[in-house]
């Protein structure tokens, strides 16, 4: 697919890293964004959200990584649309089909001077999008590039993301672009995107954090005409796996947590205690400590408004039956080998009462977390 | 005042310390109780609850450390009420004037003729009630045994508390027993002892995990007749005192931290905006690390369904104003120095636009909490 990238320096990075990357679209393209629902918003978040309510469409977009351009006031929302002005002005498009991403330390200026003189530099040049090259270019504290690829028959799904920390539904401090070469009009792709995104990075966890920078974008190129079930599924299939590397790269994460609760009575409740599960620290810590601690696991599931009978329901860990209504001590000794072979812990809650089920992924809570999250200085 | 205690082994700590509690009042006493919001409760907090509903009054109390009492089947609340009967045929006192706690390991069946046994032997020995002591005998992870006291004219009210981790309002893995001279009954003293524990028990996080088996009591011995507002003052100090004391004590909690939001339109909002920010674990991890990260602390204040006008808002670390709308570097130094000069940090949130405040404690997030945790095994 003919999408084009342009790579740039600003200084943002303390190793002196590329940091600004450049997407120029074909054409102007249908497009759907979902941004942070953090009140405390990026200037760039401010500016795109804007920019693009009006258009629903784009035909390029900018990101810096290091810096995310937030909490410096309102200027904040001045340089990111003077950054959106500079590319359409390099690339000769329109200002207002130009978005601006941002994520780094929150709180210092951006050096904006230095930003635009990045702009000039990466929009000379510009490349077919490489996806690894891209992720690398906008991480922050990932420990390696996230990307994905889907094709079925005609159709093709590809994404590339950044996030490792402050990660957390609505959205993480998390970026993830996707593309298709499907047609989907803007209205349809955005109702796609949003049902897409709630079982995906609106579930997943590293650390309960909810960003200032969150943004998932996707993009429709429109060249082929495809049936909207199979453009979803690969959308969603894609974005699971983006959202999966996230946590997977989680701060100093050494297990990924599979949480699933099934058989709730409804949804938001299967959501609720499956979200309660995977973000709770004791639970967190236990897996660490390869610990089938499942009373802490319980416990987290009965912490939420939602009623749950504790004698009726059934705990799994792996396939290992540790609890339904009482322990099984047999069981809770397999599931600690279980916890000890493997790196992706599965946690199944029964709630043995109806139909819905909702999946949740989080990682361990180790000393790495603390370490990087102490040390990662304002 | 004449409330006395008796102390039994049951085998149920590691160091084979002692870890049972009988309380005795002098007479059959109003009293109120507040329980675990957990769905997931102890036996024994199965049994008080419903036990103490019904009467109201209570003469005495057993409580066992060590082992929870929970997650192992009906057969803890059978459990409990053995030991209620225990201690009333041992002290002639009727079973529903008897309430039972535990606190301890989950999952693990009670060693119920070791308890029964205990329950024997600390019967046959009771002395003064020894807040020190009796802090001592029900504590588990607790490196300080924790108790306070107040005494306005003839007014006394006193009380002991265990509790350091799976701390988190509604209640904390946390027991607390305050007692009154003052003649309450106990319709008042419920709704004091409610009002009372929003705003200290119920506003302190260790790290954000409801407990199984939290149990807060109060107990008029109804000696002197008192001035209510006076009762409810001294009962809201000791309690602070005592739910400070947890804090302090948090597994691995190099810091405590204070989250005052002020200024708000309504309390609801103050209360959720300063919960949020005491236990995000960035801003946890900062503290341990020293680092005045402004950044995550409004990123967490903006995080919750209430807006928050970014760009005039006041945030104050200690005395340190580091942001109003923008960033404040000189500040943001001598709040750097704050933090390493003091162990209470105050993190001070001004939403100037109303008139409603909450104050939150918790403590910093620290390598030792991870060890304490991952270690601490099921």
């Amino acid at each position: 697919m003919n999408v084009l990238m342009g790579i740039g320096k600003a200084g943002l990075k303390r190793e002196g890293k590329p940091d600004l990357l450049v997407i120029l679209l074909p054409q102007v393209c249908n497009a759907s964004f979902l941004f942070t629902n953090n009140h405390f918003k990026a200037g760039s978040v401010i500016y795109s959200q804007k920019v693009f309510e009006k258009s629903q469409t784009v035909r390029a977009f900018v990101i810096n990584s290091g810096n995310a351009n937030c909490g410096v006031g309102k200027e904040s929302i001045t340089h990111a649309r003077m950054m959106a002005q500079r590319v359409a002005k390099n690339l000769d498009i329109e200002d207002d089909q130009v978005l601006v991403f941002s994520t780094g330390i929150i709180g210092k200026p951006l050096p904006i001077e230095n930003l635009l003189k990045a702009i000039d530099s990466a929009c000379s040049v510009l490349e077919p999008l490489d996806l690894k090259r891209a992720s690398e270019v906008i991480s922050t504290t990932d420990s390696f590039p996230k990307y994905d690829f889907a094709k079925v028959g005609s159709l093709e799904v590809y994404g590339f993301a950044k996030g490792a920390g402050m990660i957390h539904p609505s959205m993480a401090t998390m970026l993830a672009f996707l593309f298709t070469n499907a047609h989907v009009d803007s209205f349809t792709l955005n109702q796609l995107h949003r049902e897409v995104a709630e079982r995906t990075f609106n579930s997943i966890s590293v650390d309960g954090c909810i960003s200032t920078n969150d943004s998932f974008g996707i993009v429709s190129l429109g060249v082929v005409k495809e049936d909207l079930e199979r453009v979803k599924q690969a959308v969603y299939e894609v974005s699971l796996n983006l959202a999966k590397k996230i946590v997977e790269d989680g701060e100093g994460a050494t297990r990924i947590i599979k949480v699933i609760v099934k058989n709730a009575s409804i949804e938001l409740k299967a959501r609720t205690i499956a979200e309660k599960i995977a973000t709770s620290n004791l639970v967190k810590t236990a897996i660490f400590g390869k610990d089938p601690n499942w009373g802490r696991v319980l416990a987290a599931a009965g912490s939420t408004p939602f009623p749950i009978d504790q004698f009726k329901v059934k705990l799994y860990i792996g396939e290992h039956l540790v609890y339904d209504g009482k322990a099984h001590l047999k069981a809770t000794e397999n599931a600690k080998r279980y916890i000890e072979e493997n790196r992706e812990v599965q946690i199944t809650l029964d709630l043995m009462e109806g139909k819905e089920s909702w999946v949740y992924y989080s990682c361990d809570l180790s000393y790495d977390y603390v370490r990087i999250n102490a040390e990662y200085t304002s």
